[in-house]
C-alpha cells in the first residue's frame, strides 16, 4: 500500500503529504483488490488448499514456544484462522485485523470456538488502526501468485515496523522467489489462440468495411498490441507438473521477513542460470513460483522448521500454482546446455497490486556457442 | 453518474455539494465501470452484434434529412462508429466524446476515414466537458443489460440536459423494458450447482473441524446467503429461444429520450400481467430485455422508423441478450392461466451501475383460483 517506514521499532505517521509516493486511493484499492476477500466463497478456496493449511498449521503447533503466553498480530485476518490458531495454541493475546466485512465472520468464528477472551477482531486497514501494544508474533499468509502478485508484503512489514517488539519475529521469516524453464502445451495453445484472434480481426475489418462503409485497418496495430498482451505477455496460471520442468530451478529473490523493506520488494534484479536437466526439451517458456519458511527468529528459532512450497508438484499441488510466462518462438535444448540472463519485476504504474516482469536470456550450448539473446516484457494481471 | 438536471435546455453546474446525492468517485468509476470500454476487443464485440450495428446504420442513412447540415454530439463514441456514420449522412459537425482512452482509436479511425474536419473526438466525461455549441442531434448507444444495467442513461440526460437545442432529437427516441415468464433449464442447474455447493460446504465444515480443530459451522447460515445470492437471487444473460416464452410480454417501463429525467430512472415501478400463451408449461422465471426506436421528434420526425429490440430471437440475437430472473421453485402453468403482479428496479448502493430487482406476484387460474403470492428479489451484477 505504498507505506514507508521509520526504521523497524518506530511508529510510523501516515500522513498524506505530496511530497510523497502517491498513498493508493481506498476506494479504488477496494473495487480492485479488497472486495473478493469479503466473500466466504474465496476464504473457503483458501481454507480448503491442504499444503497451505498443513504449513500454518504445523509452523504453529510445532512451535508452541513461540505462542504460549505471547501476543500476536495476525495481519489479514480473513476468517480469523490463523489467529484462531496462535490462541489454541496458547498466545495470551491476539489481534486479527481485517480490513473487510469478512472480519465479522472472523468475529463469529472466534466466538463459536470460544477464544473471544483471547482473539480481538479488529476492521480496519492495518496502516490505519492502533493497537494497545506491541507483539511478540507478526503471523499473515500475505503471499500471492509468484510471491509478490496483490503487493500484500507492504501492509506486513508496515505492521512489522508499527507493531513489533524489538524481540519478535515472523511468521512465515523467509520467503525466496524461483524460476525455471519449462515444457508446456500451453505455448503452443497461446500462440495458436493469437493467431485465429488476428484472423478473425482480418475478417472484422472486411465486414465491417464492406456491410458499414468504415475501413477500421488503421486499428490493425494496436488491435495486435492488445491481442500479444493477452495471449503472449500475460502470464498464466498453472499447476505444472514436475516432469514439465526441464532446467534447474534458479532462485531470483531471498528476503528476510524481519528486514525487508518495501524498497527492496518494488524493484527486483536478478541474473540467473539454469542448467537443463533433460537430455533434450522444447522450452515453452519459464515458470515462477515461490517458498516461505518459519525458522522463528534467529535468537527464538523454531524448533521445528516448516516449509510451504509451491514449487511443481504432482501431489502437493496449492491454489497459487505457478506462474508461466511464454517464450515466443519455443526454443529447442539439450542436456548439458545452459539459460543465462537476468530477470526483473516491478509494479504495474495503473495498480500497484500488478506486476511486471522482464526476462533477459540467452542460451548457452554445451559446445560453447551462444544463441541470440531474447529479451521479453510479461504483464502479471 | 448521478446528475440532476435543471430543465431540457438549462445548462447544468456541476457542482459537487455535500446536500446533493454523493458523486460518483471517479477512479472507483473507472475501476469498475470505465476501464472494460478502453478495449479494442470489447469494442469490437458490440460492433459485431449485427443486429445492433444494422439499426442504428440504418435509423442514420434512412434519415438523413436529420443529419444533414446538422451538428451532433456522441455520447461514449467509443471505437466513433456512430459519429462516423453520421459525418458520412451528411451531418456538418460532430462532437465525440469518450471517457476513455479508446477516444485515440476514434480519432485515428475518424482520420483514416477522412472524416476529420467534420468529427470532433473528445476525450473526457461528457458531464465535464465543454462544447463550442448546442447541436441538433444526441445520438448514443447507451443501454445496457435489461436497458439500465451501466446506468450509463444518466450521462445522456445530462448532454441531452446541456447541450441539446429547443428543437433537437435524441437518437433512439424511445426505449421500453419488457418482462415475460420463460421456461429454461438454467433453472434446475442453477438449483443443483447451489445444492452441491452447500453438501460441499458441509464436508469442507466437517474436514476442516476434523483436521484442523477449528468448528466453522457457525459460518453455515451466511455463507448459504452468499451462495443464493450467486446461485438463485443474481440474474443470468442468456440468448433465449422465442419458444421459451411462456407467456405474453408486458410492458414494465417506457420512457422518451427528450422528457426522461435521471428521476424517472433512478427507481422503477409498475404493475403488469401476463396471459399464459401455451397450453402447459412449467415457469423457470422472468426473463427482462429492452427495445429502442427512431423515431425523431414529433416535430421534426423520422421518414423510416426503425426498432432495435433485444427480444429472443432466433435469427437476430443481439449480445445484449435477455436477462433471466429465476423462480424458486418453479411452477406449473396452463393455457389461460394469469400471472399478475409488479415489478421494481432500483439501484445497487454499493455500485449505482448495478441493479437491484424485485418481482411480486400471484397465479391466477383459469379457474379464477388465485394461488399463493410470491416476492422475489435478485441482483443484476
Amino acid at each position: 500500500m505504498g507505506s514507508s517506514s521509520n526504521g523497524i521499532n518506530g511508529l510510523t505517521e501516515q500522513l498524506p503529504s505530496p511530497a510523497r509516493a502517491a498513498v493508493v486511493d481506498k476506494g479504488v484499492d477496494f473495487a480492485n483488490y479488497f472486495c473478493t476477500y469479503a466473500f466466504l466463497y474465496h476464504q473457503k478456496e483458501m481454507l480448503s488448499d491442504r499444503v497451505r493449511m498443513d504449513a500454518y498449521c504445523m509452523s504453529i503447533f510445532k512451535n508452541k514456544h513461540h505462542f504460549k503466553d505471547k501476543t500476536v498480530l495476525d495481519v489479514g485476518t480473513g476468517s480469523g484462522i490463523l489467529a484462531i490458531w496462535c490462541a489454541q495454541a496458547g498466545a495470551r493475546k491476539v489481534y486479527a485485523v481485517e480490513a473487510t466485512k469478512m472480519s465479522e465472520h472472523a468475529r463469529q468464528l472466534v466466538k463459536a470456538n470460544n477464544l473471544q477472551g483471547i482473539v480481538e477482531v479488529i476492521e480496519g486497514s492495518i496502516e490505519d488502526i492502533t493497537l494497545p501494544e506491541k507483539v511478540d508474533v507478526i503471523i499473515s499468509e500475505w503471499m500471492g501468485y509468484f510471491l509478490l502478485r496483490e503487493s500484500m508484503l507492504d501492509s506486513v512489514i508496515c505492521a512489522r515496523d508499527r507493531w513489533l517488539k524489538p524481540t519478535g519475529m515472523m511468521y512465515p521469516s523467509h520467503a525466496r522467489m524461483w524460476i525455471a524453464p519449462i515444457r508446456s502445451g500451453l505455448g503452443n495453445q497461446r500462440k495458436n489462440d493469437y493467431e485465429s484472434s488476428m484472423i478473425e480481426w482480418d475478417n472484422f475489418v472486411d465486414d465491417t468495411h464492406h456491410h458499414y462503409g468504415v475501413n477500421m485497418r488503421v486499428l490493425t496495430d494496436s488491435y495486435r498490441k492488445e491481442n500479444e498482451k493477452y495471449y503472449l505477455q500475460t502470464s498464466l496460471w498453472s499447476n505444472l507438473e514436475p516432469d514439465q520442468v526441464v532446467g534447474i530451478p534458479a532462485i531470483v529473490m531471498e528476503l528476510d521477513c524481519l528486514t525487508a523493506t518495501v524498497d527492496d520488494i518494488r524493484s527486483l534484479n536478478a541474473n540467473f542460470s539454469t542448467s537443463i536437466s533433460m537430455e533434450s526439451a522444447i522450452v515453452a517458456g519459464f515458470a515462477g513460483w515461490f517458498d516461505v519458511h518459519f525458522r522463528g527468529s534467529q535468537s527464538n528459532p523454531a524448533q521445528h522448521e516448516i516449509e510451504l512450497s509451491t514449487a511443481p508438484s504432482r501431489n502437493n499441488p496449492t491454489h497459487w500454482g505457478q506462474q508461466v510466462f511464454l517464450s515466443n518462438p519455443s526454443f529447442i535444448v539439450k542436456g548439458g546446455d545452459k539459460i543465462t540472463g537476468s530477470f526483473s519485476m516491478t509494479r504495474s504504474v495503473e495498480n500497484h497490486r500488478l506486476l511486471n516482469v522482464e526476462f533477459s536470456y540467452h542460451l548457452q550450448k554445451s559446445s560453447g556457442q551462444l544463441l541470440n539473446s531474447t529479451t521479453s516484457r510479461f504483464y502479471i494481471d
